[in-house]
């Protein structure tokens, strides 16, 4: 997407092929800076102090530490423990792993010599096929917001409402919940985003605030409290929603509060989407409520948030009491019940078990 | 209630019977201190900058401002002074507009000399019929409470969910949603309160976790995104809020988000009450959702936060990148439906015209 006219990847090989460069995502949204890996601990450490965050993104950019590492010693050792280094940044991260092991086996088909050249390449071909997944999200997404804008006779904006950030910051390109926006804005629908901030981490009040400005896309930033009240007032055409995890079943984990969001919708009869990339599909959870384990985080991130002060400096503050406890879960589950529908690469489905089968019909 | 064992309220004469005392709440809660208002001026400051808040507190705090102005000149033309530059302070406020007129019609029986002692004598009563009212709010609250509690078998802690402050910093003392949780504490039952943040203006991270903490109530802050999670996973027992107007037909206007977690309560079959001192009932709306209007308030308290740097300075930090729109709903309306009930002063009634026709029938 765009940066104030240019467009941007989150991460892409420096013009001598030497390095990459990435988008230091911990200085949004109060500073745009770009950062180059010359190193696979370059790399390392901007997955683990987050400067890139976002699965996909994370696992684009093992691939390009892998890469780096490549060119300095491609023997069979140093890329192990190169791979071993990666894989330890961020232990949960299933993409993470993925993109590890796709690089280890294809590089393994090949003599050293010609390893750090596969690894370029073949990193290039990860964030290519994520840039693709997102981009197809993002039309069949975009036929819903069409239909959206001729239902109501292209009158006024299109208002959508998203939660959290599952914009382009979080892949390579495009995003999942905001590839449609995008595609909609380019194609000159008059696309508005309700902006959810999304305590405790405020990843909409400062990512997607800060893609969405970027790009030029209409938006209003509010507190997580507002959306039904938004509603209610049919404010609201339609939300669109990322997941990190969805169950076969169609129950979807997400960001918390997504949930409440959900419920909101329901009882205004607003559709609620989600969007996702097809490997965030978990075929072996059946029931999303009982089975997927909400993280629950340092409660600190609750107690304290980061903002930038009059004189220009990010500092954190306190928020609650001295003696005050505080509890941070990280997810929520929505039931299927309550979703519209699943936006995928393949198309859209409804979200059930029968629905997800309709689209992958190779999982049955 | 209690502030580390000594018994407060938010606003009492002070010894020498020559000034008034109150709670500064702005100083809040990172901060206890108590101030001296010495003059009408004095009072009329504290309301304008929100050192005493909460409808019935503000009536109180200006029932004591004309009794500080008769003490210095209780002629009708100065007390027509100082109840004027009392009401300015908050134009919309109308406890406050009804505590003058009680006040100024009550003065004019007497003769000037004899003012002076009467206003103070009546500044009084009018915080005693408040803590009155709010403590019989909290004993017909109770009776759900330790109901709920023996339907658990007394097994764990009561968990209770809130949202925003209706505690006793809004009132005189005991407060309307925390009532009947502090008598709860104060009887034995073991609660434990989940505590909304509250955004934008963090009411329930700051004052809420403020006060349960100083009275010694176990507490966990959480993001205003989190308890439709622990609704499904059943860590809420039963919710109760506040509500600054409720309609003849049961729907009630409150803090921004409520009708967000009425609708998770409803979801898990978890128990809603609010609870209200009459004088919030508005016998003239009977549909809250078309008829009671929603205040939208300055955008830089969504896009700004107060906190306490680790240096021990309270400031203001930006969470919202430069040139993003933000909007600002203060309040949203929860619909009948969804309530369980309203804990008012003369009892508990189901949310409905009939319901509250039964308790108020002088109103029918």
């Amino acid at each position: 997407m765009k940066v104030e006219g240019t467009p941007y990847r989150t991460i892409w090989p420096a013009a001598d092929g030497r390095a990459v460069e990435i988008i230091d995502q911990t200085r949004l949204p109060h500073a745009f800076v770009t950062v180059s890996l010359e190193t696979v601990g370059d790399a390392a450490r901007a997955i683990s102090d987050m400067q890139v965050r976002g699965a996909p993104l994370i696992g684009a950019a093992a691939a390009y530490g892998l890469a780096l590492a490549a060119r300095v010693d491609a023997s069979d050792a140093a890329l192990e423990g190169a791979a071993q280094a990666l894989a330890a940044t961020r232990p949960t991260a299933v993409n993470l792993r993925w993109a590890l092991d796709d690089m280890m086996a294809g590089l393994g088909q090949h003599p050293p010599e010609r390893r750090a050249d596969a690894a370029w390449r073949r990193a290039a071909e990860i964030c290519d096929d994520d840039v693709a997944m997102c981009s197809a999200i993002g039309e069949h997404g975009l036929d819903i917001l069409r239909a959206a804008w001729d239902g109501k006779d292209q009158a006024g904006c299109l208002n959508v409402l998203t939660h959290c950030n599952a914009g382009w910051l979080a892949t390579v390109d495009w995003g999942t919940a905001l590839a449609p926006i995008y595609k909609a804005h380019n194609t000159g629908i008059p696309v508005h985003v309700w902006i959810d901030e999304t305590r405790p981490r405020n990843q909409g009040a400062s990512l997607t605030a800060w893609e969405l400005k970027a790009h030029g896309v209409a938006h209003t930033v509010i507190v997580d409290n507002a959306g039904g009240h938004l509603m209610q007032k049919g404010e609201v055409d339609l939300c669109i929603t990322g997941t990190d995890r969805t169950a076969a079943s169609g129950d979807v984990a997400n960001k918390i509060g997504t949930y409440l969001k959900a419920l909101a919708a329901e009882d205004n009869g607003v559709p609620f989407y989600v969007a996702l990339p097809s490997p965030t599909i978990d075929w072996t959870i059946s029931d999303g409520l009982s089975d997927i384990p909400i993280e629950e985080r340092d409660a600190a991130e609750v107690t304290r948030i980061a903002g930038l002060t009059d004189a220009g400096e990010v500092v954190d503050v306190t928020l609650v009491p001295e003696g005050s406890a505080a509890a941070n879960y990280a997810f929520d589950v929505t039931p299927a019940r309550l979703v519209t529908g699943l936006i995928t690469e393949r198309g859209v489905c409804e979200a059930s078990a029968e629905g997800l089968a309709g689209l992958f019909p190779e999982r049955k």
